[in-house]
């Protein structure tokens, strides 16, 4: 155990984080200081300031990082058309390194040598905070007090609670959530528990923020997204900023039993694990920049930039934000967006929103004159195909001659 | 204009291709042998022997490939969860190679030197026939009229129709389709006229095979597919042939709502075009193959398939079934499939099929004792984290010290 | 054949391009601007303005393009370690875009309408010159009298000099060079008769670059070449501009009997052809620059690199230098360079140049305090490998218990 | 610390490894037995049968690896073409799962619960080693005493050896070899204490396999290699078994001083680290393998393998043998080799090997009436070059004219 002067910790307010930072307090004889972020995930953060107090922290920070979270990490992840394993939309991987940056900040800002989160030994968020903490301060101490301490039940944990005078609410006593749940303005996770089963379908009242898509309105509603330099600047009309744009998408995707996934996942530790994810602007920002992309983006930078996709997907997943090598790809994919200027148009109703319309004024690549089926005026000369497929063709037809040799 | 002796046509009965067999006879005075095939476009096939008959054409080849096509076509692509461009299932791409392959063996069983088919010179599927027919017979001719003849225009086709003596249906004269349409057991496709906006949506009655998502049913329903080495064998219960399982995807499919997609893709001969596509029982498969590797395939080939796929898919695309580069992934891909045996279930609702169960009681590697958040009975080691983080940021922390340095 | 008002024409001075000069006036009835450049192929310029004048050209440009072809082409090029099939340097195929690029700018500058060059219909140039100018000015027009004449034996083409009054050298008469070369200063190539069978070795009196190892000197020597942003800006101490430095690793290289190849290569238009190359400064900067970058590029970043390479370099080989997805690579690649600055010695000796140092005062991230064998003071913690390779195995031995079961 | 009843150790016979055996019985006061493995490295076994039975072990295993080794390891390697970040061979990577795959073999022929190898905890051979073990036996406990012990300094070792009556040599009195070495039939490698700074050039005497490419002979020597599926299997007209063959080829590259490598490689524990090497068989091997597939082997067929080698090279140097994604892509490249069959020549000279000829009676791709610069008789259509150069033109034409908008 080494020697800590001061830790900032990773402060939700809740049952969990006050327990650490007690435990911190004892166990490691250290000040703490407490970082409590507004990503989007909708509870009140005020209550984490009075319980800290409480504990006895003097230093508090409490940051609304929302427009940083969208603008800086969600908005650039969505230029690639992230997708983790063919399904997840990184949710919850892509809101780590944010906080991992700001706990070194804080750390820099108070003098502290060391940082804690409140994440277990299993996950992948234990990664993603401290592989992010290690790329901005080598020097750092990182403390995750599930690896350390012994209070591996949950019994223990209320016990260690109640002894040190930390208020435990009564759902905690009664067994607490069902699930273990993340969320910010990109979705909400489930976890755990009643989900260990990948057999058994997860039940309705589990789902938070979306209305399951029996309930959603019968009529259908569309939404028109414009882009600019791949990032959504606009829906229906109304210039936004990102956070604002992202959370009135939520609304609408929830509305409409948008963004439910059940998946089964390779976490980066090893082992296979079960989640429920509601991602309801994601899903719709998705299918809009893939179709954005569609008539403005060259075909060989749209190959290329899906053929690399899954790395930097996983690379996101496996907690390398701040690596060099996301960056470099980062600067492919940024690179790539240059013209990835226009408008779609979705279609959402009852779980699936369907693009159904798109076009860019500035930037269409798409040029009906050739692509048409009538008379083109001799804008293609179809004559060029049989070099094209002959050429194509010619290694393929000599193997073919050894083969008949 | 090289001398013919025979060709063999890929034949629907049409009006195109039926104005094609003339043309081959007039402009080359060859025999001409006809080839019609059954994939599941779900039109009679028996008309195309009686026209083919009273234009001269001896030998008529009817085909049922039904059962080849989904088990050495669809299936296989689909072991790599194949998708282009982030959304097209490649229904009519993978029809195209099977083609070509019945063509040269025709002209083999027929001792015809020549093929021809009635793709036009600015798509894909001429490409498609013929680096296939290249591939399997280097030697071979290929004819493509479009690409040769002056009949430029609807009204010069309909001309040369009444000319010689070609029955015209009152739909052609009427101008014929708004669509340029193509049909299989995988999936029906929409090109042209009035899709040649892709500003504007599509008509709601252009879709065939799904009923719109308003019109499904309103109440959800389940359906479980068993897998075996990748390849779907049973549904609901009942072991069916795979054209025939792939036949019942599709009907319920259609009933939900499920598999429209509206597309603007980018063609191999280098112009972007927009396509609509239904494709019902392919949507829900590829979600239940995913589903299914999901809990029986190993992280690191999962994600290797992952990388991969883009390029297959390409592969497929732009008409490269039997090349060795795409045999070769095709040996990886199916090397991968021995452990893809076990079920999934998802549930069909309004437009969109979600999984919401999977299971392998042979075969997986989800393991509820190491992934529980519940007490594991020392499945896993916490502590192994540790070290695990620290020596995947040793690079990370030797970079950052050189950043302060 | 479309309607010509001025060409620019790719003028050696040469045979060849001689009687492409003459026929191009005659078939298009169009006036002929000449370009001329000196790219290091070490050949005087001076003669072909006075055959072009000869031949009655008005606009005569010779330009020396040393500097930008090695600074803007061969330079980024390096960057990425560039080699097409495991071999091949791409000498000839990174000077191709310059060349396109300077046609059109002098079509632009003289109010061309076309361009024309005298690479042949078989060979990857005619593709290069062609995408690039492509690329560049979308409605050029494009000759190459190769694909359209009927000159299509030397008889043929030295009968039509003869008869037009061009100048027939002597070599000309008696069959010309036994080779067919290309140079400039990453290269020299040979490609054509002797070289057609490639089971036979070349000839000695073939090579004209680099002495033969056997006739290098006997006494090895050491070359130092500093790098800043993974450019090479010195040689042995001497800060020297890109082409001067080049210019005197050639120098180098030739005199130690460095950088000779003898290939069998895939051209883009589906042959394989043999080529034997001379590139005695490009092979020694490759392995300077590899041996730079292992001591200053991450890991990770190193290995992205060189799983794009070999995409990066089909697409410089097959012309698409001007292309937006070798654009987009390229900017990855020169993110990555930042901190690639420091210097590498070599030693040359016999055919082999061998890396014998490498440091980096300013961005080594190699760390011997880690590294060593010796006690390393607590900078590393072997204990840490202990849960590394628990959990990097925790997915395999999950798997093993699958089989076992 | 767990119970331990019976543990297999990879023991050399040396000092380390017999100070490991002593430390094992004392510590976990378990049986050992010993396995040795003859896989080339030109060490006498014998007296390590004698050492460990005067160290009281009582089942001894000394078994010759060197067929299988080359058979299943380092061939199958090879047809990759396999190359970790554009140097390294891989020599001692690829020996490691052979060994992990023989120590289980020996677990579970003894009846013991554990392995013990003699690894640092800073290199990649502990990982190499246990990444096999556990996912070819996941029960299996294995000891890493340096990772465990304290004789941190090689005066405790020795300390320890001399309390414990282990014959310690008058060269380890002496402070032992300068560098720390490894060596099998396909290379020998130096890492440690001289070559720790990275700008100095090692020192002459280290090298043992290679003479200088200053001492080779004068003269040139050739050699010719006989492929059959991608695998050699003669030399200079002789069949000779795996094993034999590559130690005839280390024998002839080793005389001619080739296969020296001094390189910084990045470790997969995440540092840096200076290793020299002489691989004489592997390099001549790597050439002559990638000339006949330059001639056997489809164009995109090569540029795929070309495109994962890196990975490929990645998981072997890794330790990823027995993984399931490194089974998978073997798949992959053995379907390749099919064709790969024929001759290649070499000429060895001083420090290179210059492929200087190459043929396939069987297989080759090359047409000399293709590729040709003379009149191919019409084998090709040059004019098929403007159709194929124009259609892979079109997207960059349409894109640039949207620039020009």
């Amino acid at each position: 155990m080494s020697t800590i002067r001061k830790v900032v910790l990773a402060y939700s307010g809740g049952l969990d984080t006050s327990v650490i930072l007690k435990w911190l307090q004892d166990r490691y004889q250290c000040e703490v200081v407490t970082f409590t972020a507004d990503i989007g995930q909708g509870e009140e953060l005020e209550p984490a300031r009075e319980k800290a107090r409480k504990l006895g922290v003097k230093e508090i920070f409490i940051d609304d990082l929302r427009e940083e979270f969208v603008r800086d990490f969600v908005f650039p992840m969505f230029r690639a058309n992230t997708v983790y394993e063919g399904e997840y939309l990184l949710g919850t991987s892509i809101a780590r390194p944010l906080i991992a940056k700001r706990l070194i900040e804080i750390a820099a800002l108070t003098g502290a040598d060391a940082i804690a989160h409140g994440a277990t030994g299993k996950g992948n968020d234990q990664v993603r905070f401290e592989l992010g903490a290690y790329a901005l301060n080598p020097d750092i101490k990182i403390i995750a007090p599930w690896r350390e301490w012994d209070l591996t039940s949950r019994e223990k944990l209320l016990a260690y609670a109640e002894q040190h005078g930390i208020p435990v609410e009564m759902k905690h006593k009664a067994g607490g959530s069902p699930y273990s749940m993340d969320a910010n303005l990109l979705h909400i996770s489930y976890e755990g528990r009643h989900l260990e089963n990948p057999a058994a379908e997860p039940e309705e009242d589990m789902w938070r923020w979306t209305v399951s898509p029996e309930k959603a309105p019968d009529e259908p509603e569309y939404v028109e997204i414009v882009f600019e330099r791949g990032d959504p600047v606009a829906l229906n009309g109304e210039r936004l900023s990102p956070a604002a744009l992202l959370a009135e998408l939520n609304r609408l995707g929830g509305k409409h039993g948008i963004g439910r996934l059940d998946l089964v996942e390779n976490r980066y530790v090893g082992m296979k694990s079960r989640g429920c994810y509601e991602t309801p602007g994601g899903t719709i920002l998705l299918k809009a920049h893939r179709a954005i992309e569609s008539i403005t983006l060259d075909r060989e930078v749209a190959h290329l930039k899906d053929d690399l996709m899954p790395r930097y997907a996983s690379l996101i997943y496996n907690g390398y934000w701040w690596s060099p090598e996301r960056k470099a790809l980062q600067a492919l994919i940024d690179h790539t967006q240059e013209h990835v200027n226009g408008w779609v148009r979705l279609k959402l109703y009852k779980g699936s929103a369907m693009v159904v319309g798109r076009d860019s004024p500035t930037d269409s690549l798409f040029d009906p004159r050739i692509a048409t089926f009538e008379d083109d005026q001799g804008a293609y000369n179809q004559g060029d195909a049989t070099g094209f497929i002959r050429l194509n063709a010619l290694r393929m037809r000599i193997a073919a001659k050894r083969k008949h040799r």
